[in-house]
């Protein structure tokens, strides 16, 4: 008999037990019936809803009308702490991280007012009308595109996050940095984007057969550019122009961005202004120095494209503490730069046992998988982990074989600073008998 | 030989006509190659994109630093008209309603800051730690659920669409309305929501089996109260918290509302209190007054629960005008309360032929569906059409059909006073050769 096994057969639940330390059945997300009511009847929910014995009150807001609408909606003054972090909230000259807070949302898209924000000069204020794309090089007519002339071409829409490279570089840290989710992994977000495809440009443009890469510009001051193999740009690349139904947020490209489906946030320029077909990359200073991601052995990825197979919880994560034992739902997110999610598993006992989520249809390629698990916490020590499998096979890595291949920091600097890059191991969150949190190697 | 083929035989350009008066084949959309590219070669494209024979210039945003990220962004102040527009922007006592400007939308999300509001006392300013939901009436064990009860029970996240019963009434008038999209449409909307099922919390307290409905009823002044059927609480109704992964806007219900996919917008009970299990609907205000749509022979529908199968183009519509003759993207949104979208045709010739538009995948039930069909404007007059079919075989029905059935109003208020409900017929708009787009019956 499996240790599974015997925890399932010493519970005496209702709930089927499916791994240790608390994990439930995951048809208990999906099913009807008693499952809840007879949980409750065991007293198992403890005291999440309450009888109702008195009449409802009324509230202030109960007896007042509200205030008027607005013409364009903002969240409630209750939600001023749903916000993004800061790294540099001044502006000083550097980067500008803006982070999404994971663990006060819930769903897979980001609302714009929070996609997350990797900034090398602030965010231009560009006049729409008077901003140009140029398309040439090894094209056989070079071209230069309005919006409005864009806006008359063909569209396409998907759903997509984009991930910065640097995106879970506090966990090279050889100890676990006690940070919450938005500083550890909050510069990842997932958004519906509408545009034209590139490769429709390119048809416009012709493509001289000896181009094998283009070169993406920014219009911003810092003028970032990025070298992207041409086949992305026949594959799925899109210039996307609306965010979430809505133009592109200022700090999100606006007026117009690359959009390449899966790979490194960086390559995403913003602000596009050039798309310039050539034989051979560019070796641009992002290319050549910070993001390419140095290995043990002293040397570095040289193009490390593809954001990989990675999942996070975000209920419960640190800051969100249990405040009595009872049913739960642990939640997180999953995705891959490869394709579709095909699997999430989730333990409650680091890695001792696992179960497998409930993953939220629909699940789309290359964009956030909300995953589900119900979970008994019995109000002793628990260590969280989730690990995530994609359509192509690959898997997530646990931290110690991501780290003996990708090495660790000897020294760190304080959170929120950028360590390494392309961190997609398991993340660990510990639980003590208090209900408190944290970020844990496991 | 009919007058779609001949057309198609008469046109020299290399893309295949479908229909009448322009419309091209949908693969032009998918497919990669020379098509695009060959339409220009022939001047189908007109001046859409400029040859590119100068060099890049740098604006004044390419030679400064941009402005300090913020914690919770907003879009450009160059689309400062692209916000809601509001029927009553003082708050006089009455109605308040603020419609999505679809015509300057793309995509299938409504981003939170742009979805549609009728509000009947403005936003209240809800204290979410203070606020309650109870369950209670046939119920077996009545219960009250803070939101931090709420948030240890298992969730669900789905697209769904809502649409005010009262959207498109002008289309009720004799004579087309000049007006846009927004005003005529734009009180139907489309995020991502995520909350407990209605049907989890039942099982924690249990159903008398005499209980037939619930009546639902929210916590602002009005306390707008409607009936449901019970089994619409055990199919999939929601018990909504976050929309577009952030919690509710405040005029969208915060910190919690009732969502009914596919039911009349009103019914979607917004800052929901109760929860009541009753044998007979309650004959509510809103449901025995202004919800019971009234028919030609003076009765009324007493419970008109669905929104029917719908679609209108947003893209060219009232406001955008052509420039010159050439190609364009005809785009729409398509919907149903019933399930999926199967199929829409569109039409450039007042109805007179149909081509099959491309649906953007993902197609989810009770979503928007985006569609899109290539279109070439010779420069004459047009009339575009759209037509939607949902996957329970039900059709838009044209508005000589619609009418015949529901009547026409003999008296006409100003555009953005509802005049009827449940308006679902086929919308026109007429283009005359200065390229101006009218709303036109057809």
């Amino acid at each position: 008999m499996s240790i599974s096994d015997r925890r399932r057969r010493t519970k005496s639940s209702p709930i089927e037990a499916v791994a240790g330390n608390g994990l439930l059945d995951r048809r208990a997300l999906l099913g009807r019936g008693a499952v809840f009511a007879g949980a409750m009847s065991t007293g198992a929910f403890g005291s999440v809803a309450a009888a109702a014995a008195e009449p409802l009150t009324d509230a202030p807001w109960s007896l007042e009308p509200g205030t008027t609408i607005k013409v364009y909606e903002l969240p409630s003054r209750f939600e001023k702490d749903v916000v993004r972090t800061l790294n540099n909230p001044n502006g000083q000259p550097g980067a500008q991280g803006a982070r999404t807070p994971h663990h006060l949302m819930n769903g897979a898209i980001t609302p714009n007012g929070l996609h997350f924000v990797v900034s090398h000069g602030g965010a231009p204020d560009i006049d729409p009308d008077k901003h140009r794309l140029v398309v040439h090089g090894l094209v056989k007519r070079p071209l230069v595109f309005t919006l409005d002339a864009l806006a008359r071409y063909p569209m396409t829409t998907r759903v997509t996050f984009l991930e910065c490279g640097g995106n879970g570089g506090p966990l090279f840290s050889p100890q676990p940095l006690q940070a919450n989710l938005q500083a550890l992994h909050g510069l990842a977000s997932c958004a519906e984007w509408t545009g034209v495809r590139l490769s429709t440009l390119l048809e416009e443009t012709g493509i001289d057969p000896k181009a094998k890469w283009f070169i993406a510009e920014g219009a911003d001051a810092p003028h970032l550019a990025r070298s992207v193999p041409l086949k992305k740009a026949l594959d799925d690349a899109i210039v996307a122009l609306y965010q979430n139904g809505e133009r592109l947020m200022p700090a999100n490209g606006y007026p117009m961005r690359l959009l390449l489906p899966g790979y490194e946030g960086n390559m995403n320029i913003k602000y596009l202004r050039r798309i310039k077909l050539v034989e051979r990359p560019a070796m641009s200073f992002w290319e050549a120095r910070t993001y390419a991601p140095i290995l043990p052995n002293g040397k570095a990825y040289q193009f490390y494209l593809l954001q990989e197979v990675k999942s996070f919880i975000t209920q419960p994560s640190p800051g969100l503490t249990l405040k009595e034992p009872g049913l739960y739902e642990i939640s997180g997110i999953a995705y891959s730069g490869t394709g579709r999610i095909a699997k999430v598993m989730v333990s409650a006992d680091g890695g001792g046992s696992w179960a497998e989520a409930a993953l939220q249809e629909p699940v789309l390629s290359k964009a956030f998988t909300r995953f589900r698990m119900p979970w008994r916490w019995d109000g002793g020590t628990a260590t969280l982990q989730s690990r995530a499998w994609d359509e192509a096979g690959n898997v997530q890595p646990t931290r110690a074989q991501f780290v003996a291949q990708r090495g660790e920091l000897k020294s760190v600097p304080a959170v929120g600073v950028v360590l390494n890059h392309h961190f997609n191991a398991i993340t660990s969150w510990g639980i003590d008998s208090t209900g408190e949190i944290k970020h844990v190697y496991a």
